[in-house]
């Protein structure tokens, strides 16, 4: 078990993201579920993800004849449309005469991450996303926090960003490396991971500098919504909070910079202290 | 005068970034000079910003007429325009009824830099970007070099995203508070600061773990361009070069996520060793 460090009081602001990014959309407009490309499309038909259904350029040739076949073969219902269709299905995304609808992304479990941490031999090193909403702040913590090497990250079903092709795409393919778990219930998951011996650190809420606190041993890093930072329920399930410490004028990072400070911290003291 | 630490060898990754955000736009895609709204066209003016032209809303009233009036007395050049010309101009930001084309942000000098970090009376921590070129990137870089307290941020004239409307608003604020000098020879410069008992520090090229390297004292932090990295005439000048290690799959952070991580272990070296 670990111990906590004394804490050094310091005069902190909070370190969540209330900025608006010029890129942020509205949840609800987003192609949560759609899958543009040929490559993209044939990985999710041969890996059994749910598909409803594959919307293909009428008269295409090539690979495109490959997916009307496969699509056939995995009985997913398939609809030929003219290239103006798929063009405002895509908004900007490269279709390539291809757009299917369906499971964009295969989650983890909660058990997953622990074999994943217990495969490698290291402590579990989780990260807790409570409401990120906008897709690019989600898309670099899933890149950053695969850098920095955590077993998984865990985000709540409602209320949040999930992983679609946008996210997917900040994330320049950590997506595919790290695991990604979706729950129901935030708080009922906070209490089945400290039944298994980890330690729950919520950031960007009091006065603790972040570097003053141990982070070594099963840690589950707790990361705010960008505007309203960490849930009062969740909140209760910390049993330390960590600041990172603000000083100039501006009065917070933005969400994944702050998470990037965060991870590399805990990677820092993991391999040195 | 600081030492050098020693070196630990450690296997580690390219931490550029090289991921293509969606939200990305080619430099020539933006408005580089343009300002929007009310108050930042008013302001621009008061503060004596070369402005080439104000367009006005033809027949607008209120604040409009002010601005029609101070425009007259600077001398500005007016044109009255059609609510659809300044939306087309705008593309997607709230203008209020005027756009003004001219001097978007006010650079610093590297004397000024050296002026505030005297203020405060701290060693001089800079930031120097060789060449970022997504908008984003710089805004969200600015926002926590800001946060992180550094005296300023230097970047080149050309090849690099400059200080414009959509840096600004990513920055939150940001770069009303930090100073950000634009200089024409980035090589030139970083002589300059070693003159000034600077040591110049660059990010992401070699096998020092950045929290091994002793980052006290007078220092300029050199991060490189999104896909190339630190150009060959840079890194020649630079006394030490750092990396962020890698323990995932992916090969590179997102740039402002490295400098994030990047300036707050200098923060915490110079406010804990």
């Amino acid at each position: 078990m670990r111990t906590q460090n004394g804490h050094k009081q310091q005069k902190t602001k909070r370190t969540t993201d209330r900025g608006n990014l010029p890129q942020e959309k509205s949840l609800s407009d987003r192609n949560d579920n759609l899958i543009f490309g040929r490559n993209s499309v044939m990985e999710a038909l041969e890996a059994g993800r749910k598909i409803e259904k594959v919307l293909v350029l009428d008269g295409g040739t090539g690979s495109l004849r490959k997916i009307v076949g496969m699509a056939k073969d995995f009985k997913v219902r398939l609809e030929f449309v003219d290239r103006k269709t798929l063009d405002r299905i895509s908004s900007g995304e490269n279709h390539q005469g291809v757009v299917a609808r369906g499971q964009v992304f295969e989650y983890a479990n909660i058990d997953g991450i622990f074999e994943d941490a217990n495969k490698k031999g290291e402590d579990p090193f989780i990260l807790i996303l409570d409401g990120i909403e906008d897709p690019h702040n989600l898309g670099a913590i899933i890149r950053t926090g695969e850098c920095a090497g955590v077993h998984g990250i865990i985000i709540p079903e409602r209320r949040a960003a999930s992983v679609d092709s946008t996210v997917m795409k900040v994330a320049a393919g950590a997506a595919e490396y790290v695991k990604v778990a979706r729950v129901k219930n935030l708080s009922r998951t906070l209490d089945e991971l400290k039944n298994k011996g980890v330690w729950i650190v919520g950031l960007n809420m009091n006065e603790t500098l972040y570097y003053e606190q141990d982070l070594k041993g099963p840690i589950a890093l707790v990361v705010g919504n960008e505007g309203k930072g960490i849930s009062r329920l969740v909140k209760e399930k910390c049993d330390y909070t960590i600041s990172i410490p603000l000083k100039g004028n501006v009065s917070s990072l933005n969400a994944s910079n702050a998470v990037a400070v965060a991870v590399y911290e805990t990677l820092r003291q993991r391999e040195t202290c």
